[in-house]
């Protein structure tokens, strides 16, 4: 059994999953971040499955999205990378307030993520050696390059700027040093399974692929299979 | 605050919510079916947030999906109207153990379903005037049309017969007589929107459209979004 509830914890809301009775008890924990147009609610799945392998999770809003939509859907299409961007440069407020409330046991704090959550949980695994390890679903860290082609905006070239510096291109061996878990349906026909492959190839050419798993799903598109959150939850139990 | 539990009830291993504490209490309750090749875990943010609205939320596997998954992924893909058909008939199964076990609040018991269970959950009007109300998100109720087109099988037509019974085309009155929602993005790639207009149509047509609401969401593909889970929870606040 399982507890669920909708908390404020550091500056937002989140949704809060644990084994029943142990709400305030430290745990190893997960922060999971969900995809774009989408909501923590929308991924509560994730949540559920995690939190019934006995770990906390915690998912965040994303700016613009859940709890924190402005309802301007037309806007918001043009505020992808933007909101990349605000999910990495939060999460250090969140990891703070997760500790100064004492519910992570023994700095276990992992990251995960699906499609922009991926591609946050990659960002974040660039900057933070403190997390622990991190899961990727049909992400991407190439946020550079895939700024020209997925949700190109009017102020790519400045928020490309402002995203080098989480960007995997120069971070290899800050990727290499923890379990990192990618998952990709290999017909994904919206974030590129092809940058996935280059990550992993990079990877290899560098001698930095041993704690690298990387799965992939024949013939699925843009979506969370029951194969990949039992691959998610198994790589925790492994790797938290 | 919720809690979740996976548990058996009936012939099978269900997925339960419901809010804090009410365990055992009769409640309002809405049997949800997930979508082909996924199961009840990964459609489980239904029950997540139907759970939060203070609804007791029971969610099956399908046959051959989740718990009850052989692991043949191929042998799987030419089944999906047997495991349609089957949903349709281990309905009453579920419902009678619902009450059997005292779970279910002064005969209020809905149905809600997602793409393969957007269909059960009309397949099941057509058949049970005891269900209170009704939602089918992405589906489709005329199954022997489209039995010709969506996963086609060598069984396609001993199938077919057997759902014609199902079928929504000859059950309008039965659709009509309570609350039904229908949600679908008009930009479906894989359940036919046409399908959910056709239904919309034919029921206005006979004048038998006072208890339907159609709700579309524009640019949206075969995926469930906030707003579409958001209508769901709503809908059965009014209706249930």
């Amino acid at each position: 059994m399982i507890e669920i509830e909708i908390r404020r914890l550091g500056d937002h809301e989140i949704l809060h999953a644990f084994p029943a009775g142990h709400k305030e008890r430290p745990l190893p924990t997960v922060v999971f971040y969900h995809g774009f147009t989408s909501s923590k609610l929308v991924y509560s799945y994730f949540a559920v499955a995690l939190a019934q392998a006995g770990f906390r999770v915690v998912m965040p809003d994303a700016p613009n999205h859940g709890a924190r939509f402005t309802g301007n859907e037309q806007e918001r299409l043009g505020q992808f990378w933007q909101i990349l961007h605000g999910n990495l440069t939060e999460f250090s407020g969140l990891r703070d307030a997760l500790y100064q409330a004492g519910l992570v046991a023994d700095k276990r704090l992992a990251v995960a993520g699906a499609s922009m959550g991926g591609m946050t949980a990659l960002g974040i695994m660039t900057h933070h050696p403190e997390v622990t390890s991190v899961a990727c679903l049909m992400g991407s860290g190439y946020f550079t390059s895939l700024s020209q082609t997925l949700f190109p905006s009017r102020e790519s070239e400045s928020i490309a700027a402002a995203l080098a510096e989480w960007d995997v291109t120069t971070a290899l061996p800050r990727l290499a040093d923890r379990p990192l878990l990618l998952w990709h349906g290999d017909a994904d026909d919206v974030v590129p399974p092809g940058d996935t492959f280059r990550l992993q190839q990079a990877l290899q050419r560098e001698g930095l692929d041993g704690n690298v798993t990387c799965l992939w799903e024949a013939g699925v598109r843009h979506r969370i299979t029951p194969t990949a959150l039992e691959a998610t939850v198994d790589f925790f139990r492994q790797h938290l």
